[in-house]
């Protein structure tokens, strides 16, 4: 699975890949460091490895996991079970597993969505969230524009070329370097070629869970949240965003010039310094 | 001076006022709680009382101390020496006086760009900046405007209510209670009446140095820093926000929404929060 290509090159650590039974869940994640709780949550379809090199760079002071969760990955795969509250359970439980909360929850899009809910959910758990290119007020047309990419990512591929091409012209605007890890890390061999980690039924699931009305999670939420867009986002419209900011003035915004939806990929280093200016004021 | 008056009436806690010589200049401030070091600066012609009510409510957690800056109050008011580094000096001097740095620096206008330009300079006194409508690229029109109405207010009052009267009609949107702070800490009794404790000759100054290019502050400052804006804010644009942001794209942005320039006066409780989730993350 190739772990050590998920470490960033300026980086004195690797990413540890281990399994953790939260007692509800068996968890894979990407560990590194040491220190408070920094945990990382991937996009729908996607999987710890795609967040690794973000997470990698806070190892010098936090314990950095970046986590496989339920239906991606390495991580259990239950038939049903993939709404919101569900993975904030997941989160919950992991936090409690490693009995070193309150963590910093960083999540990009379904990752975003979830751990805004589990901080709603459980205040005493979380320090704080930084919310990646998922509000609420997101558009129908929008999610159905999703649903479509995503039901149409369960292929088979006769090799590993083929998936980065496939996910390169998915992911136009994601560099070369990221789009390799989500292509070494998200796929499986199988008779024939190669196939996606991701469950197609839990990703199914997913994209309509996605949906559901998140207002209330954003409205009550009382441990810190950045807000972060993509500029150039097509999940995420400048309008969902300043609705968002209505419902919740006090909140801080980061708008990311040029990137889009993946903004983590697309534009690390900023991401980066974003997240150390909330973290660290 | 009232300084019962500033103290919400929410809070467990006064502010005692004192003076103190940080070797460079003596500074007259309000100061309540314990705790590492908030410190907060006020904009042109305003003194420590227009923050008190802000700077109270961290009192259970900080050393929440506001500020009479050089030329105010009752603070050391020299001849000259009114420019951003003037008053950045001021700032470490004091946080070097007070021997518990890295302080949080939360700042209003002429207090934003004075924190904002300590925190470039010695970064190592600084834990973050709160930095309160005021930005880089502001319109030459508007220092124009700020200036007459900054000199226009170098006069003689028979009575506090008249004062006040004055006070809101140049401040529309302050609330009473807070306008009624402004006259009272803001202002001195001479014979005939009541003059502005601020310095005529210093305010003109101040006016000028308020007009220098941030730029370099702004692009160079590796602390984190809070941009926050009204969104009626007649001093700083969106335009001046938004090429601000295209500056720092990594810093996050607070816009709230129906406060015009006196953002902590107007919309004290967003103000309080959106800071609270800035340094609570």
């Amino acid at each position: 699975m190739g772990s050590r290509n998920m470490a960033s090159a300026a980086s004195r650590h690797d990413m540890i890949m281990r399994r953790i039974d939260t007692g509800r869940i068996a968890l894979n994640v990407r560990e590194a460091g040491d220190g408070p709780l920094m945990l990382f949550f991937h996009g729908i379809t996607a999987n710890s490895g795609t967040l690794a090199p973000l997470a990698v760079r806070f190892a010098d002071r936090f314990t950095a996991i970046a986590v496989d969760q339920r239906g991606h990955g390495l991580s259990d795969k239950p038939d049903d079970g993939y709404g919101a509250a569900d993975f904030a359970e997941d989160i919950a439980a992991l936090i409690r597993a490693l009995d070193r909360g309150p963590a910093i929850l960083v999540g990009h899009s379904l990752g975003s969505r979830n751990s805004v809910t589990v901080a709603a959910k459980y205040p005493g758990l979380v320090r704080s969230v930084v919310a990646i290119d998922f509000t609420p007020f997101i558009e129908a047309e929008v999610f159905d524009a999703l649903e479509s990419r995503v039901n149409a990512g369960d292929r088979l591929f006769k090799d590993l070329p083929a998936v980065e091409a496939y996910l390169a012209g998915r992911y136009p605007n994601i560099p070369a370097g990221a789009i390799r890890i989500r292509a070494e890390t998200g796929y499986h061999e199988v008779d024939g070629g190669l196939r996606p980690l991701a469950s197609a039924s839990a990703m199914a699931q997913i994209a309509t869970g996605l949906r559901a009305d998140l207002t209330q999670a954003y409205r009550e939420v009382t441990r810190p949240v950045l807000l972060m867009r993509g500029a150039e986002s097509r999940l995420v419209s400048a309008e969902a965003l300043a609705e968002t900011s209505r419902l919740r003035p006090d909140l801080p915004v980061v708008v990311v010039p040029g990137a889009d939806h993946y903004v983590n990929e697309v534009s690390p280093d900023i991401t980066y310094r974003a997240i150390t200016n909330f973290i660290e004021a």
